[in-house]
């Protein structure tokens, strides 16, 4: 199996070169840490990676967690995973140092992420969301509540879990049916509920499991918003010691992939007897747990990169290695030749290139806006939160549907091997078809951008956004070199702003039906063009580097970059023509279709 | 799990409307069947899929094949289904009645093995190989080979199978290292190599295993020229005793999916008591194994269509089923609506329709092809000879390309259960990812089509395909209902031909490796305008059968299909666009990229 899963000397130039991580080191937010600290963390995530999740990614997904007399019995190194990353801090990473944390950015956090995540993406189901469910808890939740339950969760010795979906209420939260009443307990509530699909739900080795949970407190208001958001752990205080709190493992699910991570169906309050504590205000439930969603979901985004590309140096490693008939100017030369020297094996490589590049590059920029909120105040610091909402269903989805592709063209560089579990290809092609899925579906993530993001403070995102894209087009335009993918990008940005007025006409006309009907062909041209301008971006960055210094004009890391941008925009970017094509067309066709037109 | 798999009314519209079956059984190669024979063995295919494969699908998924002491236990199923279909006839359907088969038409044969495999595509791993071995042998070997392998082939007691690829030797079939040598029996060699990736090459439970082996014979050239094909079965005659024939079954391949069929690596010969009968003349193997391939092509691209077939009903079943969220103008209703009242859950289930649908009429339009020659003399048996061979790279890959968008689409329609092992969705995810890669992958088909089908005959079979395209064209000028459709179909296709010409001046250039670079991209425009032209052709038919009989515009099934056609036009066909953009585009990309620059 290879051993590169990342890119090390990229991710750098995506941090320092192309998202200036140093201008927020300079910020008194961030200031307790230098570039060498920096370099040091990258460097420390990177062994971590190296040790004890690569090593592993094969065999837990071999192994897959069963359910045993009622027992989650689940990998033993998930154990070591979760230890390793308490006492290296980084579940709280991005956490203040007031309140235990590195406080460290969201560009370093982010970075970090995504060399976990190249190196073993199931691990994204325990220090993702203990990660993410202590910042829940920090953020919303009392200080008794904080004292309770972050410290264990920042160290590892529990595993925190999201417990949103109910069989009945997957996509629509509005309509859970778990319930809460009161107890005499200020704050404590008896729950009552099912709920599917929990990552992580159950694990052999923590030693205790937080789960936020969503229900309805008695006589609350239908819909979402009567939705309250509860912390329910498997075993709760009593006084000193930790008691049973009726938390039920009654199955767990067999998936085609995400085999690391149980995911199991639970039941709380089956004995009457489960306790959950109110985090905040009545009611508030759902914008909370949106708290951790959004970091949910540009976790999916991460995740998904970071399988492009481990799957790409798989195949890329592979290429060099097998050898398989012959180029057209040699065609009758004894030896075979590589099958990288084939054009089209090139062009998959390319692509795969030119996706998870891209899309570590606007996963990046969605970092760089969360710094941005932190060191901001007033006015800017709204423009980038703005920013940030706007991009991140895009951030979650792009990554998810075309690292898809991307790792299914490094399975075909495989051949018929990459079809066999010898190599590891096909289980990255088996783990990442989660993504479009999981943390919310790609129809439901477009839904959000145009129903929600696109509308947010009468188009105020999409302004900002296109500003954004002109401060790149006017440092683009500073270099002749760039003129031929500068005005492809315009293009395509325009169409995108032309796309977006069409379709903002039915909104007007109260036709939103129609209005959303393609919102998910519309989240494909959006993230296209938000790509492209992340490739713009590079090709800025390299472009101006090869001018100062001429040397990088031979060195291929450099001219590796310009022809994946190149790649990128002859062959990924005129999907703008088709998008756009098909979203201007004059029809209603998937509204008007029949129920009995489909059988 | 959903017991529908495919539309019967579909296959029948196809095979009758579309491409009017009834004019072939007036011919009298096939006059000895009329429309009622047909009917009749349609319908009892159909039995055979509900009846013995389609119940298994899951249940030869979960039950791999394994190799316990040098034997492959195999599914127990695999016996019934193989003597069912020699005793229906199946294997030899499309052989003539004096060689001992039915001698059904190619459209019916196709009809029949979309069935088949859209109830159990595994099945296709013996079912196709044997009728393709024995076809093959009656072709091109004497008739002391016919009369010793044939029969027991035809009536499923043995299993055919096809050793091609070797460990070194893949896509390059030049490059295989098994050899031959000559033995005082005239007609018999020694055979010594190793095959892998065989298909069937261990059963259980037939009583021979007949490989169909490419080696060479010692002294003759290297390369493609040398190649001769020999019949090496697992368990030779001696006298009337079958005894050992030196297969040995070394290793079997744990695979992702298509887990019913046994992957094996055979080795032959190890112990030097491995006997091969020689087909044909030395040296002629490729052209005789191109025969076998041709089909196998062909039934891959059916294996897909049927896959994304079975996959859509799945879906179909459930998204009328699963309430879920409401629509836009009921947002506070308290009832939850199906999933499939959502626009973008009509979209997928559209998309998907469109693809299989659209699919099916290509390879059957291959099939009525194959006909024409059957039935057609001289220049115009050429002609059809010619588009049959043109079509036959784009009928293996558009459907296998498309098929797996479309399962995913069915995959994405189940949310997350769709990922779990509950609904076998998730199977036929794994299972047709396989399809462009076997047989011949996607990258060697398009070579195949760009570099040699296109150029055939001084590019004759595209003008007469060109041709195929205008009589549509007439035909669907008649009605004006057609005149959008109609409109983006002629840009397509005159598209294609720009795109034909603007590569082609590299050919004559000399470039070949430019002209070749993006042949997959060719590949895709090429395939996307064949299925536009295909719903063309059903568009004809259905709008001329509304004008006939107005009760038809009140038909489900006719209204879908207009529906479908409209979806396949505005959110497939407008990729032509962006194809034709990259293909024109002015660049080398994957040409001028040094290895390194990829690290």
């Amino acid at each position: 199996m290879s051993n590169k899963f990342l890119s090390l000397t990229n991710l750098n130039f995506l941090l320092f070169e192309v998202h200036q991580l140093e201008r927020f080191l300079k910020h008194h937010y961030y200031s307790h840490q230098d570039k060498e600290a920096v370099d040091m963390m990258i460097l420390s995530a990177m062994k971590i990676a190296e040790k004890h999740l690569h090593p592993y990614l094969k065999e837990m997904d071999r192994q897959q967690p069963e359910l045993k007399n009622g027992e989650v019995i689940s990998h033993k190194q998930i154990k070591k995973i979760t230890s390793v990353f308490g006492e290296s801090g980084w579940y709280s990473a991005t956490i203040s140092l007031d309140e235990g944390g590195l406080q460290i950015p969201h560009l370093v956090d982010s970075a970090a992420n995504l060399i976990f995540m190249a190196a073993n993406n199931g691990t994204y189901g325990f220090t993702g969301l203990n990660a993410g469910v202590s910042n829940l808890i920090l953020k919303f939740a009392s200080n008794e509540l904080k004292e309770k339950f972050v410290p264990n969760l920042h160290i590892g010795k529990w595993q925190g879990t999201m417990a949103l979906t109910e069989p009945q209420a997957g996509s629509s939260l509005g309509d859970i049916s778990s319930s809460a009443s009161r107890t005499s307990e200020e704050g404590e509530f008896k729950i009552k509920g099912q709920k599917v699909f929990i990552s992580a739900g159950d694990l052999q080795h923590p030693e205790n499991i937080v789960h936020m949970v969503l229900a309805r407190i008695e006589g609350e208001p239908e819909g979402t918003k009567g939705i309250s958001m509860f912390i329910v752990p498997k075993f709760r205080f009593e006084k000193t010691k930790l008691v049973s709190n009726d938390v039920k493992t009654v199955g767990i699910f067999h998936k085609m992939g995400q085999k690391a991570t149980p995911t199991v169906h639970l039941a709380f309050g089956e004995k009457k007897n489960c306790i959950g504590y109110l985090v905040g205000e009545p009611n508030e439930g759902l914008s909370y747990m949106f708290e951790l969603m959004n970091e949910a979901r540009i976790s999916v985004g991460i995740g998904a990169a970071g399988m492009a590309s481990a799957a790409y140096y798989m195949a890329l490693e592979y290429a060099n290695e097998r050898s398989q008939g012959r180029v057209a100017e040699a065609k009758d030369s004894v030896d075979q030749v590589s099958i990288i020297d084939h054009a089209d094996v090139k062009r998959m490589l390319l692509k795969q290139k030119s996706i998870f590049e891209g899309c570590m590059s606007l996963i990046l920029q969605a970092a760089a806006y969360a710094d941005q909120v932190k060191t901001k105040e007033g006015d800017l610091r709204d423009h980038y939160q703005l920013l940030l909402d706007l991009l991140t269903p895009v951030v979650k989805t792009y990554p998810s549907e075309k690292g898809i592709e991307s790792v299914s063209e490094a399975l075909q560089c495989f051949g018929g091997y990459g079809y066999c579990e010898d190599f590891s290809v096909e289980q990255l092609y088996r783990d990442i078809r989660i993504t479009p899925i999981y943390e919310g579906t790609t129809g439901i993530q477009s839904l959000d951008l145009l129903g929600r993001k696109v509308l947010l403070k009468n188009g105020k995102g999409m302004q900002l956004l296109s500003k954004e894209f002109e401060f790149t087009l006017r440092d683009a335009s500073q270099f002749e070199e760039l003129n031929e993918i500068t005005a492809i990008f315009d293009a395509g940005a325009d169409e995108l702003k032309k796309v977006t007025q069409h379709l903002l006409a039915f909104a007007m006309r109260n036709k939103i039906d129609r209005y959303l009907a393609d919102a998910s062909v519309y989240m494909e041209l959006f993230g296209l063009v938000c790509v492209g301008w992340q490739w713009l971006k590079q090709g800025v960055v390299i472009t101006d580097a090869c001018r100062t210094n001429v040397e990088n004009l031979e060195n291929p890391f450099y001219l590796g970059k310009i022809q994946t941008m190149k790649y990128f925009f002859n062959y990924e970017f005129p999907k703008t023509h088709s998008l756009s094509s098909t979203l201007k067309s004059d029809h209603d066709i998937t509204l008007l279709t029949d129920k009995s037109w489909l059988e």
